[in-house]
């Protein structure tokens, strides 16, 4: 760090490096182009740090973000709230939402059930899951965890949990390349794995 | 942007979209990655980039970033200043700092000349240079712009107006890679380019 002996500069770069996949040289270029920024640019980026830190928490009933008690999803009347579609992060919401396949409502585990990392099921949004299917009469629960090991094992697990309950309980048809990530899945094969979903 | 639906959200998103390199999935990324933090670490980080943003300044003498008046290398007495070694970028300066090879001091352009794109020498911290020869004794002026055409070109207008003064004008020598960019440079091979420098 003291190679730049300039500290702040030294503070920003190093803050650039803590985030996910930005390498030092990056870091450094990132820093060089806020610094070039104009005073109210900057004062901006900062703004918007502090206020989506603030302002955005999980919504009540299905843990996606938003920045309002309930999220968009669950404030809109026109969403069907008897289907369940659990998904492990809110990028995931994003993506099923773009394939316009999928009126029903959401459900985010914010993380998989992983024993190498120290993840149970506690760790992650399952009870709260149970908690709405007791609650509200539910048709149909859809697994849309990635189609990893631990998504799937994630997806067993619940579905495991759920089936004495006489939920209907389906999966993503693999249609989604198995292996990857359903963050990048392009939104024909989204919408293909939505509509070719198969009971567990 | 309204894809997100939660504003605080997608105008932090928008915000990582504008650094340069990062496209609208790694801004996504960063987004979520900065909603993650703790508090303390979200407060910290849009400190830094005020903080760096208000503070850093151009050296008065050589135009390197600096949060003082001068920056460290003008400030050490330690330092050859009858040796000039002209750069295009803060970030040319770091580098060449690294390789260990010079005692001199640097003078930082902030661009090269590039009519193309509407840069004229008055655009860049020639005259300042020019300034600086005609002020204090100098010995030599190691012209260090990027091996490009346009770096070139600087290089070469630059020591058309200092030969007239008496001034001894080098250039690093080709163990630079023709057509890349000097910030990528190996310690080595940069230092090999100091050492072989050749009068223009």
């Amino acid at each position: 760090m003291m190679e730049y002996n300039v500290l702040p500069l030294a503070r920003l770069v190093e803050q650039f490096e803590r985030l996910p996949g930005i390498g030092k040289r990056t870091a450094q270029r990132l820093a060089y182009f806020v610094l070039q920024m104009s005073d109210g640019d900057a004062r901006e980026f900062a703004a918007a740090i502090i206020e989506a830190h603030e302002k955005i928490k999980y919504c009540k009933v299905c843990k996606n973000l938003t920045d309002q008690d309930l999220c968009h999803v669950c404030r809109n009347s026109a969403r069907d709230k008897s289907i369940i579609c659990v998904v492990e992060d809110p990028r995931d919401v994003l993506a099923l939402e773009k394939t316009g396949e999928f009126s029903g409502s959401f459900h985010v585990l914010h993380g998989v059930i992983s024993p190498l990392n120290g993840v149970g099921p506690d760790q992650i949004y399952i009870k709260e899951l149970l908690g709405r299917i007791s609650a509200e009469p539910i048709k149909e629960v859809i697994m849309a965890t990635n189609p990893t090991v631990e998504g799937e094992a994630t997806a067993m697990y619940i579905s495991k949990l759920l089936k004495p309950l006489g939920v209907k309980v389906t999966r993503l048809a693999y249609g989604i390349p198995v292996g990857g990530d359903l963050e990048y899945a392009d939104e024909v094969t989204l919408s293909r794995a939505l509509l070719g979903r198969n009971e567990i």
